[in-house]
């Protein structure tokens, strides 16, 4: 039964009484305001790498590393077009950089993950300390610490940039600072946060030195590849992950940031996974290998061919399938730190 | 010196070129994106009670309680029009109940907070426990719970809601349930969860009910002025602060929800502050007494004279005073275990 | 089979040749260093107050509280006599003070709790606040807070000591001073620490006066009666512990101090406990009414009638059973906090 | 002045009236019991491998593994004769294992370390899981899990055994159980639980299979020299501890297990250590290279002359100093956790 006409009469006229003094009706958007389940903007979506590629060297002979500071392309997610959103809390990028560029020296309070997607010997530093870029490499630019990168070997070197910018921005929080020099001072020989801190073993009296952040910033493939090597031959293979794996901040056992977790996992060949479903819209780069993600909302429905070095999004309480005849190494992150301190991470494991 | 125009056309062509497979240039945005300090686009804004209650009573004609599921007129930040949300994170709303009215049985993701303005002898039931409503008190409805409100006494009672729901709809975590009836059935004694955690003690066996979320969900006001008058007479006074009291969980220590902070605070008679901001946005309810509350951001100012019911909201890294000629004391709430769980969480006292 | 006598000889041999270079033979004491189940010298004692108050009146005519620095008489367990110790990590003792006399000002790391037994209007004071002791009040001395006692008022005041003394010992961690008057200076006033912390509130910037303990250093027995009636009435009666509450540092959610858990229990009208049995032994303060506890371990039995002020130690692994025909409430202190920390802590209850 | 014959007679009246009763004065013993500083029965002490092999050897002709359970020549402090005691906490013994040999299957309460002092090819197994063991090595058997350990290649395989027994005995919390057959069966493949935690990931959903205790449980030796290196190159060289690493549970951040801290020190050649003292004892077990520990209580001075496999032990607050002409690596225990966990550690580093 409907309100009578004078009824919704007298509603218009409080609704355009009240306005100017920024009230509005609850009851109008409630529904809307707390829905039965997440209704995010935003949408499934694959980039190629073979298409993106060509982007990306345009963009290398379109302006340089110095005058761009970062010259990323931005993997805007089609359903947040203009908001440098991949989803509604992260962003993402691919980076180039060029032998004998220098991305400049800034630091923000804005936390970073690079995961090296094509190339080798470009370099990131962090607070004096420098590490050489391999493909596979998942590596960390701590919240407020000086960075910047640089490229002294041969061919371009490409990576994914994920940033908590959206969350950042979202919380009104964030605060940037350009370096005085291009290149930051090398102070510290490289590999020394990992060798204080990567072996399971931490310095008696000098600990976290990034605070929340993992004090190791660069996780090299080699060793995560050991340990997806030996996890799969000695535990059984997860119906819906594969072997999954996630990278941890020896200090706390915890995720590598406050804001992102990050996760490495392989789908042995002939792997045919489950479906299951997660708040936390999480991001993919494929590191070798090939497979099929099937992904479905309702009545939609995405399916992805993987080749290496392809990106793709599965937002949240999207149903997620991975499926690999030849077998496949997926890098990805989310925000689930998040929704874990804020007691909002749900998943769902379909049988 | 710029790009010369050869090269600006070929980066719109490649801007254009790229557009349709979701790739922008990071470059044109990254000092949006990177800002050197947070730039919200939430203002400060001050809700006078004597302007917004003739509003809620209109609302209280215009609208069941039963028809609205929820009676609220929302506070609007007007740097955020559309929105629903006080500040980016943010939900406040002033929910008014009349004798005789229920709000019916739902239950949802979202942690809400009431706190009392106007009126007594209005309930608020949470998992089989009803609570009543007086002046000052501030309760909690932990994320799904079930939960309606009632009022079988006399006059209009009016609180504020403050919940987490842009934050929720941010990280695409909500779900949401109506109840099967309006009120649901009540089986356990009033006061009981506070008798059982509130007097610094705790049941051995049966913990946390609610998850992160304290086990108290009603703060009852006596106690919490019995505080402020203690503290006041113990404690010297904070040049910034007056007398200030978080809300604790008593079974961590920590905030009361996992989302949202609140604080009560007393100006003692001819307090004049001293400055400060912090990252955390904070919306703000007179409860009793008289104030001024100055805010500063760049070369903008306001200034809000505050009087008893008022509400008003401080965005984040804006500069605050409060100044009291009679004594004032203030409820707020703010995103802040947010920002310390993400480790963003920034503040600066002014000398 | 035996090892020949030769073999024998040769070990008895080698026992003398090592013994010089302090080196023993593991495996002739493996079975009782690593025993199939805790194997306590401790054993159950009862403290009748009938008994025991004589011998308090006295010791408060044989020497004064000055000269004595305490007068306490050590309830010592049976099975540790000359160690001044109630169980093997916890000290006892009850403590008496006259009117006019003072208990002169000390310090040390480790820990106490007083349990007020008899009498009213004794105080201790701590780090300059004084609090006034009533019957079943619960106050604490953290470690390494100034400390001195006193009574202004009529009659005998006694209360139980309970301190981590042989564990301090134990860990060689203790460290002592005097003060360098009997009395300290009273700087605060009386219930400013309870009223800062204990109403489910913190003041926002002072906060963990006394570390890793309870900034609240009274418990009255008023809120704890309190607690115990509404927790009786709202839920079931747990067949094993009756109604049980365990003090909370309200600053954590955990226990008073890092070393010792305190509990109240009310055994109603007519309860017959079921059986349990924990690592942690306990040692009880019966504050009102009568019961019964029974104790067992192996073949043997002990059965304690219980009067008001009476006290007994349940030791590690014993199974105990509490009853009462008119009611009984019970104080009751153990080192669980240190189980719970080295992931020690067992318990089982019989069916 | 002292107290009048008349009183001291009624004092000893008394003390003799109520002992039957199990009651003793706090007057007499109060300074005993609480010591202005730490008051150890516990004395330095060094065990030079060359005396102690022989009768490890000559223990190995007079009782087999099988027989012995265990054959380990217990380290019992000079000061703590007969309580299978190195500190009042914890226990050391030097384990031997001869070729052929099998040491049985059985689990207890109490955490164990094994630190590999000579020969190779011998292995342990915890859960099923079995680890070869090379000098310097640190492997965990964490509590209440099964283990045994065995011999398969050649020569004698000597380690040192360091566990919480007398902690375990002291808290009464200690249970055993021997198993069915001597070696467990293997069900999973060498260095499985290292590859899953060792390299800064963890798998995404089985953590923590040891609870509180590291989920690795071998510690290699060249990962430790090649983390030390790396430090000793990166960083300046501490003066009290040269270069000092802690072994971590990469699930936590913690010590590696919850009774027992363990660490790893290098000297380098010249070093010239200042002294420093601290409230838990430590055991000490020489690497490689030579040094001198000069240890310091009151007027009492030791000084240890230290080879390889020598083992020597610090008390609680004895001062420490540590030299090494030709460079030195030095494993130690101590039971600093629970002195954390308790708020008990104290450390004071000589200027």
């Amino acid at each position: 039964m409907n309100a009578p006409d004078s009824t919704l009469l007298a509603r218009q006229q409080l609704y355009r009484d009240m306005d100017p003094h920024h009230l509005t009706p609850l009851w109008d958007v409630l529904h809307a305001l707390v829905p039965p389940k997440p209704a995010t903007p935003c949408v499934p979506a694959h980039w190629e790498y073979a298409r993106v590629r060509p982007f990306l060297l345009r963009a290398g002979e379109a302006i340089t590393a110095a005058e761009a500071v970062r010259r990323v392309l931005i993997l805007e997610n089609p359903g947040l077009r203009g908001q440098s959103a991949v989803t509604q809390s992260l962003y993402a990028g691919l980076q180039l950089i060029l032998p004998g560029e220098v991305a400049p020296s800034h630091r923000h309070t804005q936390s970073a993950l690079r995961f090296i997607v094509e190339g080798s010997g470009a370099y990131t530093a962090v607070d004096g300390e420098r590490t050489t870029m391999r493909p596979g490499d998942f590596i960390i630019t701590p919240s407020w610490t000086w960075h910047d990168h640089g490229h002294e070997a041969q061919g371009p070197v490409v990576w994914l940039d994920g940033l908590d910018i959206p969350m950042v921005r979202f919380f009104d929080a964030g605060f940037a600072e350009n370096g005085s020099s291009a290149s930051q001072a090398v102070s510290k020989p490289e590999g020394g946060s990992y060798a204080r801190f990567g072996h399971n073993m931490a310095p008696v009296r000098h600990e976290a030195p990034f605070g929340a952040t993992s004090p190791i910033f660069s996780y090299p493939y080699d060793r995560t590849l050991e340990a997806l090597a030996r996890l799969e031959r000695d535990a059984p293979i997860d119906p819906w992950d594969g072997v999954k794996l996630r990278y941890v901040n020896p200090l706390t056992g915890g995720w590598p940031m406050p804001t992102m977790a990050t996760f490495m996992q392989k789908l042995p060949a002939g792997f045919q996974g489950k479906g299951w479903r997660q708040t936390d819209g999480a991001v993919y780069s494929v590191v070798e290998g090939s497979g099929v993600a099937e992904i479905e909302a309702g009545d939609q429905h995405w399916r992805f061919e993987l080749s290496p070095r392809d990106h793709f999004v599965v937002p949240s309480w999207h149903t997620a399938r991975l499926n690999s005849e030849a077998g496949c190494v997926l890098f990805s992150y989310s925000d689930r730190p998040v929704h874990q301190a804020l007691a909002l991470h749900k998943e769902e494991r379909l049988p």
